[in-house]
């Protein structure tokens, strides 16, 4: 990789391409909208950034985004990669958010501007941890190989306390649960105050893990400010837990950051509010490029929605966050996390989700799926293993099912 | 005020008014999309989120944003105020953050929805420190009263040395300006490292300081991870540096928290990545709502754009962006903070800017407006003072220049 930090857009402009696209780099540079004495021919070969490509995408019908200088103009679609020395910023990630993500997206120049990827030079592996755990280390932690791990979410998101989130716990451990995360509703709120719920909880899980061998991973949701998650992670650790969770978009980059180098546990990366950057196409971020700062900062697992989710996100979408979660990022450091399936699965996405990645690599975790299946939790989970067995077997789910109640009952089939 | 947070929304649905606020209820409190066992009345009543008022706007003609449940259907405009709960946070701010701005962004239900305001219990007041020097603070650090401050930014924006930096900001000292600001892209990068830019700019403000009594205030962009913005802000107190600034969107709300837990200066905020939020109408964020986390968290100065500024967004909402940061929060603890306008700002906009605003508590910065003025930069900066002093006298610009040149020179008239 070279010294250069490149950024992939997806553009709309009724603006010349080439015009936009410097616009983009003098705005993220060296460029000033009334030239200054000093933007020497000198200063803009250390400091500006270049178009390194442009490929016109074609025309559109109409402007997407208000604002643009020309809204009756002919716009087209076209895909921009700048670079910029590294020199500029450092291999810092706050500050390259600023450069490769600020700015720029209030341009008149275009009615439609989106980050589609990111590359870095190797000083920021070299600055930033990554993740700690990644696939091996949350396998190791788990006890579970060769397959997904099985997971569910506190449900309902808030209001328990903490004796009925164990109640709850209890109850999923008891169903062969790998995996359970809290809410990202459910903090530290008076109602359910995290170190109560924490000792409650691990006393389920560690009571479990005694009669069982098996230690199910719980991720306590530890969202808060840079001393509260410390003294919360120390908490969990203390207590024998394996991993924390935080909401990104909640904590930051420097936040997550901070929690990332002071952790021992596996950090499960919750990307509420990533909606408001990404549901309009042409604004925004793609997951792919905004994954790789919470990747490199240090997140062990990133949520990725589901296959046939209750939100919005088609499933192409889905499946392209989840592969490049799983693709490294630099040669010496991959920073490969693992991503989270959620949101309305159930055993019948098992199929659909093996074939389109093509990996076990991921935690598979349902809520309804789980604690309504009509025969029971145990069942729900058993299922939800089933269908992944069949699914990695190449067998029909529905053929798997046929000596297989938990998974015909899941699947509104005939066992 | 009670002690429930309160949220207002725009939406756009083509699903029944009542049905949509219902479900954005249920996705960020209690709710549960396949009903589990212990969604009882009573954890209902301690912890759902509640729907306050619905006003229905209208039709619109299409869906705004793809992904919605039903795109065919007949789409209509809605305010929906929600309530919560404090119990079910706590006074966190990146708690409040999941919960009025998490997944809601992605359901179905919607083909819009934006977060337009929020009100909060007194524990947010008492939690979080909001800005510690806000308008007074900084009018007493820069000795400007009765008028607003004159800003500029370093610009280029990256690639000066320390040294030309310095140079720079000599010739603005000597032009008599009140604030100079780095460039959001400027923090640390090797070519202009934070400790030399501040040591050498610095050398000036103080030299220029003791010769005329007059101390610039300088905004040093610190943005980094905790320790390092904690180290940055202790050099430039250190040196008698007045004021330091971060990029909001790359340090996030923990970072900020704790910045300003250790800060003795004043903090500039800089918006930047802002229009990823905001820039459709009808996702994201206002800024109401958004500035309202940071002024919480602790800023003193939050970029808002100028009037007929070079970016897309429109005038009345920069006015309606810098009335809110003007605006008390609570009656104890306003956290007003001094809106800074930039972005194309010259001796023109002040007239239209002093009418809309009916305030001088402002930082007006200006690039162009000051290095590209026809005199140099001492007649760029009595421009902007000049225009200013003629809105706040009810003079119209043109008769005030008669007898002044630097804004006669400004506005294109003859003195």
């Amino acid at each position: 990789m070279s010294e250069r930090i490149e950024a992939d857009y997806l553009i709309e402009t009724a603006y010349a391409l080439d015009a936009a696209a410097e616009a983009m780099a003098g705005e993220q540079s060296s460029g000033t909208f009334v030239p200054v004495p000093g933007e020497t021919p000198e200063l803009k070969a250390r400091a500006a950034a270049v178009v390194e490509r442009i490929e016109d995408l074609g025309p559109v019908a109409a402007a997407s985004l208000p604002g643009a200088g020309k809204p009756d103009g002919a716009h087209r679609l076209a895909q921009v990669t700048l670079s910029w020395p590294l020199a500029n910023t450092g291999p810092s990630l706050p500050n390259l958010m600023a450069t490769v993500a600020g700015n720029l997206f209030e341009l008149k120049f275009f009615s439609g501007i989106r980050l589609l990827d990111i590359r870095l030079p190797d000083a920021f592996a070299s600055t930033y941890a990554g993740p700690a755990f990644g696939v091996a280390g949350t396998r190791r932690l788990s006890g579970v190989e060769g397959r997904p791990l099985i997971g569910t979410i506190v449900k309902p998101s808030v209001g328990f306390t903490p004796d009925e989130t164990a109640d709850l716990v209890r109850t999923l451990c008891d169903a062969g649960i790998d995996f359970i995360k809290d809410d990202e509703l459910q903090a530290d709120g008076p109602s359910c105050p995290f170190a109560d719920r924490a000792q409650a909880v691990m006393h389920v899980v560690n009571d479990h893990a005694e009669r069982t061998g098996k230690k199910v991973m719980y991720a306590f949701n530890l969202t808060g400010e840079v001393e509260e998650m410390r003294e919360r992670h120390d908490l969990v650790r203390d207590l024998g837990g394996t991993c924390v969770m935080a909401s990104l978009n909640g904590v930051g980059l420097v936040g997550m950051t901070a929690l990332r180098r002071h952790a021992e546990l596996p950090i499960h990366a919750h990307r509420n509010g990533w909606g408001a950057l990404s549901r309009h196409p042409l604004l925004g971020f793609s997951y792919v490029a905004w994954s790789k700062f919470w990747r490199l900062a240090g997140a062990d697992h990133m949520h990725v929605n589901g296959i046939a989710n209750k939100f919005c996100e088609p499933d192409e979408s889905v499946i392209a966050s989840a592969r490049s979660c799983l693709t490294p990022m630099f040669e010496d450091k991959p920073c490969v996390a693992m991503p989270v399936f959620s949101s309305g699965q159930s055993a019948k996405q098992a199929p659909a989700t093996w074939a389109a990645l093509g990996s076990t690599d991921l935690i598979f975790a349902a809520g309804g799926g789980i604690m309504g299946h009509p025969q029971g939790p145990a069942a729900g989970v058993a299922s939800l293993r089933e269908a992944w067995e069949a699914a990695m077997s190449g067998a029909a789910l529905e053929d798997y099912a046929r000596s297989r109640p938990a998974l015909a009952a899941a699947i509104g089939a005939r066992a």
